[in-house]
């Protein structure tokens, strides 16, 4: 994939503080493990309280992640001042949330003034080993400048 | 919608033990407001460690809390001894996760002995107005006893 | 659902020449068979040309039927001058599409001013009997005047 | 990604009979390129009567054609006597389907005895440029020998 020319110089301090200020991520102890121009990889440790009933980690643990993941992707693309919504979001679950980590790894496939179509595959990592546990495709929108528009 | 025939004579209360096996909804405050056969409520209240950047409920907690109720509707129509595994969900938000409590209204759209295709519509509450705050569509597998059954 | 009021009040014409323009669908012999502002009802004839390898129609032809319903959905609520663009649709196959006639009946869920959330529902009808084919979730963009616009 | 071995000897033949008995890919003119375990690349060649309003190929011919690659990367993998069936797909548009020839490039990303996970890109192809017009996640099932399964 050809990288990526971010619009706004510092796009890694915005998407860092918008990221911080994401409340989910922090009850979920998800952190960043990388950012680049189009591209953002999170991950969290297992933990039983984001489970299912089986004690895999949940398709929601998992789709959050994803979803977070695909934002940033995306975001890191947007100019100064933007907001970025999360419009669709499709995802494959693809084997169980197995493993001590979850990691999603989320990559712009085209981005757009106003639409950013994103991808994402989430990992479940135990030791060196990773299992493909999904597979999403998503549509974040940029919002000029109203988290809450209802134009979207 | 005609009404669905359960297979299994304890598919509530077979319901009912599996959702409160899942601890992610306890962690995220979901409960089960209601449950027939084919269809399934589930909701929460607002809580700031649930929210996104802007304050409204996170995309993660809207797409985990949809799920669930999806999963539910259809493992209510599975006979005894069956898991039920989301294999893939489609999202579409519609407007900001706003309100006191989200609740996610879940329907089975077609049975299936392996595969059973669900909707879900998600709405946020404020006193007596309701917000459409995204629909789903929602594929589940039913399998026969292992729920980490590789051969989905 | 509550009614939709349509922006231009030539919405009817303007569907119907712009789906008199849509060759895929003289090519697959669609016809619009209701049209109302905010929803969109389409049929085709069974043709063995159109049907896949065990005479069923494509699933092709149930989408590009389902596709073109949900943009005329979305179109009739549009403003005078504009441009629809699918950017995603979602489709779960249910039955196979049997029938002598194959219906697609769509309905715009959210219009916005950008972005349109419509869901159709695809039947085959055989006399006097309906089959629920597939149910599909697609995202119909506005174009302010210019079909190819890449800022989509 | 690492290669996949074929169940059925025969996968090859069995692939290409059975595209050759699919009568929408005939009316589209559709061909097969190229054909490997789990991978299928399907192309056509822009005609005005596949295109819709604005003088493009029409999505719901992007949708034929991707999906039908799609179908044969998840049925060369697949055992003898089986048959392939769409669940569900979902595609993202991302330009338009401009070009003289348009490509689906299909890829297994998780086959299943069952459900397999299928990934398409289609591109439109003008000279040597090559264009990203949409990018596909489907699911399709394999069914032991009755096409009409209803047991999906």
């Amino acid at each position: 994939m050809a990288g990526f020319s971010p619009k706004d110089p510092d796009w890694r301090a915005r998407c860092e503080d918008s990221f911080a200020r994401q409340a989910l991520m922090s009850t979920m102890g998800a952190g960043i493990d990388r950012l680049q121009p189009g591209q953002c990889t999170l991950s969290l440790a297992h933990r039983p309280d984001l489970c299912q009933q089986h004690g895999y980690l949940h398709a929601g643990t998992t789709m959050a992640l994803a979803d977070t993941a695909a934002g940033y992707a995306a975001f890191s693309l947007m100019p100064k001042g933007a907001s970025v919504l999360t419009t669709e979001l499709k995802i494959n679950l693809l084997n169980p949330a197995a493993g001590e980590r979850l990691e999603a790894v989320a990559e712009v496939v085209k981005p757009g003034r106003t639409l950013s179509v994103v991808k994402a595959d989430v990992y479940g990592i135990q030791g060196g080993k990773r299992g493909h546990v999904a597979t999403v495709l998503a549509t974040m929108m940029c919002l000029a400048d109203t988290p809450d528009d209802k134009g979207r």
